[in-house]
């Protein structure tokens, strides 16, 4: 943040009048330029006794394993963000059916929600951030090879609750690594 | 969007290669400018039989009725922007409970969130955004007054769970009016 994007000016960074804290403000246009923390949906397509999971293409972690998830794009339902990157990630067709897991990650500004999902049928291939798609079954699950711990996280916590059939909606909270 | 944040040149409104929609690029530095949905944090602090709630002393809905809320900061949990925003619209301790209502607004690019919380004793009063803050049992919520129709949802909800004691995460849509 450098430059005022209404109007071209150097931003300055201090604290606005009746605020608490510093904000990038230009002091040309007036306007205070608020950063805020983004969302990423996602879900759990499931199929019969089987989850999809998607090999990144993309870094960050490359190579490694995940449900497919993105940011929250404007003017799109929480449901409808984890359905296209269902769809963009692996060209899946699935129906959302429940908020299952809400992430806090302050230490990247981000709020992740985990759907459970249906998916529709076996027409699913790499999208283009994925080097592969693949059903796996509980025992299957490559552990080690999961990209990102919120999604270890959600996937333990999945396989627990299957065990009796109820998956209560859950707050988790994922902390910087020290 | 006029300009960019990170070099001051003018941006130019386009579909990034690669992508599947509009976003303000630039073309002198290449940073893509993303724009996406905000989060606002609230809850409902309850003591005993009643609800403590803010009359707005800003727009929109000047002078109306709701319940604390606003939207989350970067470096914060949900629920620790939560219990800020009731601290600053009404001088309020609250206990954080439980997730309690998500909402989709998408006409307006939010996301709502509502915690139920315990508010801890009777010491509150109107932040600089409220001109009131009061306490009401249900035969008193000035329900031709309520703010906004999320908070409007949200209450009605409540007391309708109310009656049975029982309060399971809800998922809710907010559509523009025609």
């Amino acid at each position: 943040m450098n430059f005022c994007s209404n109007c071209g000016h150097p931003l300055t960074y201090l604290t606005p009048p009746g605020d608490d804290r510093c904000r990038y403000c230009c002091e040309s246009c007036g306007v205070v330029h608020y950063q805020n923390p983004t969302m990423v949906v996602g879900c759990i397509p499931e199929i019969k006794d089987k989850i999809l999971l998607c090999r990144r293409a993309i870094e960050p972690s490359y190579g490694k394993w995940t449900l497919p998830a993105g940011y929250l794009e404007n003017g799109e339902t929480l449901a409808s963000g984890a359905k296209r990157e269902a769809f963009e990630e692996a060209r899946a067709e699935v129906e959302i059916l429940a908020p299952y897991a809400l992430y806090d990650i302050c230490y990247v500004n981000q709020v992740y929600l985990m759907f459970r999902a249906h998916l529709k049928d076996n027409n699913f291939r790499a999208g283009e951030e994925s080097l592969e798609v693949k059903l796996f079954a509980e025992k299957d699950i490559p552990w080690e090879e999961i990209a990102f711990r919120v999604i270890n996280q959600t996937l333990i916590k999945f396989y627990n609750d299957r065990q009796t059939g109820r998956y209560p909606f859950y707050m988790g909270n994922i902390a910087k690594l020290q």
